[in-house]
């Protein structure tokens, strides 16, 4: 395959259908020669043909690769057709093809697993591994400690550079899949020391110590730092690899930039999901079955139903006011939208601007500063905006077209009072101005409650603090038309 | 520092308030020996701390640094304090500064700072750089030319691998900033012929040739690729580089990980801040001006009054209705905000569907397969609570409580008619199960259609699928209140 095949991105999987074909005719031909014939092809792209195969082409095709590329396919393969996979075949088989996966890849490989499947592949695994696996396994999955991998490279800081450079050749050469981003150093007590990258370390004079070489500024993560934190610091510093240190300061294992990256868009679809508001799904949109996909939006759907039900209770303490001024219900709709839509702004700017670590919790008050003014602002832009919408469909409706429609108020005998329409546009006026402003403060302050009383400030969505913003918004459409109208609605 | 310090994640940035004190201090009193105490530190924390100083201090630290390190700190610098910094020096020495950063970094600085100010920098870089840096600057930053570096290692396929490795620490030791996470190999023309990472070319046998060893399966991207095809090739094929390759097959720049998780992350603010419901900020929300971020709010806001403004139309149409049967106008609130949340859920699935690539554009008539029995489904659910409530509140206002109000529908002359309140439930029932279908099924196909005429998916927002929702959810209720009422409202 020559580069420039490659030059296109993966968009609906080129690679894979042009692969596809001649492996499944090498299968049925000579499946010997597979191995050998795809042994430059990256293992995401046999992953890609792995997943348009059938079952039993599927573990002929695996089997066909041998264990060591089988088990680098089945860690870029789709986690549900692994799963099925590794549960159909013997705990033996699949306990040889998890035994050739990265640490990590392994742990998360049999978490997938249902549980009786998973302990007796575990059974089949020698103790030592699996007691590894099994403490990998004990940590929460979107935790450093279930991101890490524990096979990584590190060196005593009494080392010279050249025998550092001689052992990690063998371990390069063990053909093993040690992480070897970066190489660790140690102290006397085994206690992480010093980092540098393989670069560095071919870039230092012969007959050094390693010690002098490495940096002593080593950037770690705790294993319970959550994978945003993770995120934040590979980001931050521009790594490849994070190590993950105990209290004591022992290196208990190393982050991966791939699985970093794989986190961020995980955490990203999550958010994404939860701010529209619903459950995050934690399956891809096609894959999802029906019944989960209602359940993941139907729980959220019936909290804002039942929430929104307090602007019945207010529209039903107006009922008079609306009987008798029936041109005020027409701008319901209207004011109450715009709450939710400056709402939903300004939590879509807090709860990013959390998650990126620019605003805290104690910032709360500098928030407001800021969202006071824009809020302020935005309303009267609004406001005016719905003011003047008003005022020229009256003048249209009086002097150009014949409607039978009037924005002024009509009275019990039916006659409209001339001029009252300027009563209503105000009241529209003035309360997008209240509403806006409150939707803004409102939601940019639902975050920080969220988080001051321990949630994800992640879980605030558009419709949620839409459905907030509705019956306080309602609530002062009323209200200011009690002001401007008063004469009109006793 | 001793590695358990590090332990924490940078919130609040704990490094360089522990810093900064010192770093004060040592440049009024020892300047001269600020660079060597200061070496082992990651010059991300430098940054941090330089972005506490005033700008004398700012400018006196950096000279304490030297024009290599300083470098390293300016790449890690906020964007706006380099961009003032680089203004406020002497073109001559922003120059020294800008050619010591990688070359990606070096046509960032630039762009950010004012034409005429970079002209005149641009004028003490050697031609040979200078026109490299303006063809790196003629690249959209958010492609693979405006995000790759130029500087990388590449030997030829016919070298052994001890002479490429002698290759590889020569240029290690020259102290430069080429990316040398993988090295490529070229073939007689100087097309990329193959990769190789670092520990693989440790691994290689001696005397082997480099092309035996390299992986012809070279993954690359076009110099237009934007920003989220390169994240998505990094991510799917586990990555830390990707080379840019011409349509001729030369390698004109690498693009590294560390670079595509700063684009993941700007991409994604991006998308929330759309999906909310504003024009992407493009500054943080602390930094941006009150103008700006007004300019950017109310762009939307106004375009979204104005279409909420049908709404109005709507109810003005349906008046005489609402003033015979008052108790119709008490679940507008009520049955238009289900329609919103359903369609905001829809839109956050699909979009970010999209924008993993799990569907596509054709894909459209599976998402409806999907959302036409869950919109039903869900909208029976929602249905049922509103009919439950309706029942459980009139039997509490008739039997229980003398709240003097009732969901009967009320004669011209003031009389509750007994049981036309199941009429009512019946018409918020059945309204809302069409409004939740037909809620999920806009907001699922509006990403499709903002894709087929050609603009981002993610353009879609829930204010904007919510505004399109309300005014044909308030029709259906209308249209229902038709078919229920139809004795009562003619």
């Amino acid at each position: 395959m020559t580069p420039s095949q490659r030059n296109s991105p993966p968009e609906d999987r080129p690679v894979a259908a042009l692969l596809a074909p001649d492996i499944v005719a090498m299968l049925d031909e000579s499946p010997a020669d597979l191995a050998t014939e795809t042994e430059e092809i990256h293992p995401a792209d046999l992953a890609d043909v792995a997943e348009l195969l059938d079952r039993p082409k599927l573990s002929a095709f695996l089997a066909a690769l041998g264990p060591s590329r089988a088990a680098d396919v089945l860690e870029y393969l789709d986690d549900e057709i692994r799963t099925e996979f590794l549960e159909s075949v013997t705990p033996r088989e699949a306990a040889e093809l998890v035994s050739e996966m990265t640490p990590d890849d392994r742990a998360d490989a049999l978490e997938e697993i249902d549980e009786e499947h998973a302990d007796e592949i575990l059974a089949e695994i020698p103790t030592e591994e699996r007691e590894e696996i099994e403490r990998l396994l004990s940590y929460e999955p979107d935790t450093a400690g279930g991101l890490m991998t524990t096979d990584f490279v590190s060196v005593s800081a009494d080392m010279t550079v050249e025998s550092a450079l001689e052992n990690v050749r063998a371990v390069a050469r063990s053909g093993k899949k040690e992480a070897m981003h970066n190489i660790y150093t140690t102290d006397a007590q085994g206690r992480i020391a010093g980092v540098m990258s393989l670069r560095e370390l071919l870039a230092a004079p012969a007959g050094a110590k390693i010690g002098d070489i490495a940096w002593t500024e080593v950037v770690s993560v705790s294993p319970s730092a959550d994978r945003e934190e993770v995120a934040r610091v590979i980001s931050n510093y521009d790594l490849v690899a994070v190590p993950v240190v105990s209290e004591s300061g022992h290196a208990m294992g190393v982050i991966t930039v791939d699985d970093v990256i794989d986190a961020i868009q995980e955490e990203q679809t999550e958010d994404v999901q939860k701010f529209g508001g619903l459950q995050a799904l934690d399956e891809p949109y096609m894959q999802i079955s029906l019944f989960s996909m209602i359940k993941k939006r139907g729980g959220w759907l019936s909290i804002l139903l039942v929430s929104e039900m307090l602007t019945t209770t207010v529209m039903q303490h107006f009922t008079d006011e609306i009987s008798r001024v029936v041109v005020l219900g027409l701008f319901i709709p209207l004011v109450m939208s715009s709450g939710g839509n400056s709402g939903s702004q300004a939590t879509s700017l807090i709860t990013r601007a959390m998650a990126l670590r620019e605003v805290e919790l104690p910032d709360w008050w500098r928030v407001i500063a800021r969202e006071l003014p824009t809020g302020i602002m935005l309303g009267i832009v609004l406001g005016v905006i719905g003011m003047a919408r008003i005022a020229a469909w009256q003048w249209m409706f009086e002097h150009h077209i014949a409607l039978g429609y009037s924005y002024n108020i009509k009275t019990a005998a039916g006659v409209y009072v001339p001029g009252t329409w300027r009563l209503v546009a105000m009241t529209v006026g003035g309360s997008l101005v209240g509403i806006v402003t409150f939707g803004s403060l409102a939601g940019s302050m639902l975050p920080f409650a969220l988080k001051k009383v321990g949630f994800d400030p992640a879980s605030a969505s558009a419709p949620l603090v839409a459905t907030l913003v509705d019956v306080t918004g309602l609530s002062i459409y009323f209200l200011v038309a009690l002001l401007v109208l008063h004469g009109w609605l006793s």
